[in-house]
């Protein structure tokens, strides 16, 4: 055990995308974490030195101004000669920061700074943190549209609902570039495609799927929306009150059009309605499900306990029942992670020069996400490694095709 | 010439700091400058590799909800577990940049993007530019006051004058952190270094020049100020309308307060008025001086001509009648560059975590970069080279050092 602690950190399995990925059985100690995280996991680099006077001459003054001379005379030169064209900003107010919550700016700077390294490590791009001192829409989208020049991009973070869905449709209003909330959208991708994944090693049909969602937040409404557009007819959609429907009187705007296109049986209850005969349960909430529940499924159950760090029930137990068994867990088979999808979707969207992120553009990385490992996938293995380069690659194939197919780029 | 051309991109002075710049004697072309810009000349990297999925729990999640989890328990964390701690902004709405004015934020990125490739180079710092799409004063300071928990610090760029007074003044109020617009306090640090080093190669003291200032923006401003608290008693500044006196009617609030602390002989006219008998001219305008007027100056006198890429008077003709010339570009003698003087200010202030920059701070500066070469100056190397990195080190050591000795740290 000792031997094999002190080799894991330096392995590398990138060369090897198909191996299972190295489940830590020696467990990370909160020195590992917090020694990894000194002075922060990025840094700001040259693309080449400034060594000499010449150098300096070149990339400073006076060379620099003919380049900027040449920008104000041709505007779209600055996606040629500055680092913007590929640049991610991972933006955040820190209000819904991974299961802790409205922790705020400065709090959330870590987990947008691995963010930004997930974006560089599998996609290849830049990305800076900016995190925002205000959680006012207005203010949120104002500040944006102010920052525009220095970015290529902006990947919304960590942005409490139902403020996330207000802002992301003006922040893609506003602004002419690629602009995407991942805790909705990156979920939901994945989610799709570990669905396909699913059906896949089942062999049936994703159309005439039962489909329950447990939670009506950022990932859920997503969820939601994807599945429909993916022609799921019977998706059911839980909040913390039970089924949304027609009948409720205490929805909110987003979940009454959620009423609209959900529910098609007109079901009303709880989650015993909901879940009894149902093929998929997909929870991301952060409630927990009763065993019980999960056996009134059909058979053949899929279930996607994505609730982090602590599933809505725990895999073991889900798989007494269900056939297929997911989490947003490493420590755990069947990983469903937003790293799958957001790199590859930031760069396919770069890629085509797209000014927006469609419906059409995420389903097709959805599709290329489940396409790269089609050929491999087993009850456990749905969808590919998190670590796999191939995928960010083929999602952003398939994404900037499907940009330049719908001409939004 | 060919061999040598060939070679000089490759040189690498670092370690012998006391060389000569290598002159560029074979002209930089515009295809070498563009090339050198395709794509940026930035890029965030990854400080550890993300290869493992134990990489991949300790850097995104769940490990890095321990570090926030931590911060959001006690908010100075912020500074030992993120990177903004090291990070410096390079912020400007490109309403003066270089000698090409108000090109917008676009055109300014390629100046930015090399500035903060500067921070890096010489000082070790994280900077990332930031261009804002406004220039209203109001819109400026509240974008940074919201983005305030995304960075360490704050280099203002190339904002035009009178604004560039009350941005930087209001942002310094507002911000409780670094904060300093280059063009006006790098450039005097770097002046008054320069003087300095003018002086022990003359063996004269500083206190009794008399000093004339041509142009009352940014540049010029800083200069008067902090040749005024260097203890230089006769400082005269020139404007477009001549000398800068209480005579005048059509003074600026900003131009007001320097005709308070500047002209101590109430000298009334223009620029063959001050210029008569003064030992030092100061050009930081875009305008020019006449080989008579230099002529008409005191016996050994200096001038520094740093309007760039036209120096106000060509320094061969200077030097006909002056004992020292220097101007601000690298291919004549004495190149009086801000990268001398803002990498370690900005690093001396994060070092001692102060809160401001002061006025001691900067002259703790200005002593420093003249000490690095004190026994090494003559007529024609005043300040040491641009490249030479003890300068930066220098720098932030004694700018700490007084940071903590004033308190602000």
């Amino acid at each position: 055990m000792a031997g094999k602690a002190d080799n894991i950190p330096t392995e590398n399995q990138n060369g090897a995308p198909f191996d299972e990925p190295s489940i830590t059985d020696v467990p990370i100690t909160d020195e590992e974490i917090f020694m990894a995280h000194v002075g922060g996991k990025l840094s700001v680099e040259l693309r080449s030195p400034i060594d000499t006077q010449r150098d300096l001459s070149i990339a400073y003054t006076p060379g620099v101004a003919q380049v900027s001379r040449a920008i104000d005379n041709d505007v779209a030169l600055v996606s040629k000669y500055t680092w913007t064209d590929r640049l991610v900003a991972v933006v955040s107010d820190g209000s819904a920061v991974l299961g802790l919550g409205d922790i705020g700016p400065r709090a959330s700077l870590p987990v947008m700074e691995g963010k930004s390294a997930l974006f560089r490590t599998f996609a290849g791009l830049n990305s800076i943190p900016i995190v925002l001192d205000t959680k006012d829409p207005d203010e949120i989208v104002e500040t944006l549209v102010r920052l525009r020049p220095s970015f290529g991009a902006v990947n919304l973070e960590d942005i409490s609902a139902p403020r996330c869905f207000e802002i992301e449709h003006r922040v893609i209003e506003a602004l002419d570039c690629p602009v995407m909330h991942d805790d909705q959208h990156g979920t939901a991708i994945v989610v799709l495609a570990a669905l396909k994944g699913a059906m896949k090693v089942q062999d049936r049909d994703i159309t005439s799927l039962k489909v329950v969602i447990s939670g009506a937040g950022a990932a859920g409404v997503a969820c939601a929306n994807i599945l429909r557009a993916a022609d799921i007819e019977d998706v059911v959609v839980l909040d913390s009150k039970g089924i949304i429907s027609f009948h409720r009187q205490d929805l909110t705007e987003v979940k009454r059009e959620l009423a609209e296109r959900t529910n098609p049986r007109g079901l009303s209850g709880g989650a015993a309605e909901a879940l009894a005969g149902a093929d998929v349960f997909l929870g991301v909430s952060a409630g927990k499900i009763e065993e019980s529940l999960i056996a009134s499924m059909a058979d053949n159950s899929i279930v996607f306990a994505l609730s982090n760090p602590d599933p809505e029930i725990h895999p073991t137990l889900a798989a007494k029942h269900a056939a297929i068994v997911a989490t947003g867990r490493s420590d755990f088979p069947n990983q469903i992670n937003n790293v799958l999808a957001f790199p590859g979707v930031f760069k396919g969207a770069l890629d085509a020069g797209a000014r927006r992120i469609t419906e059409r553009m995420k389903l097709a990385a959805a599709e290329a996400i489940f396409s790269v490992a089609a050929d491999d996938l087993r009850p456990d293995r749905i969808v590919p490694s998190p670590l796999d380069k191939r995928v960010a690659t083929a999602v952003a194939e398939a994404v900037a095709d499907a940009a330049r197919a719908e001409g939004v780029a």
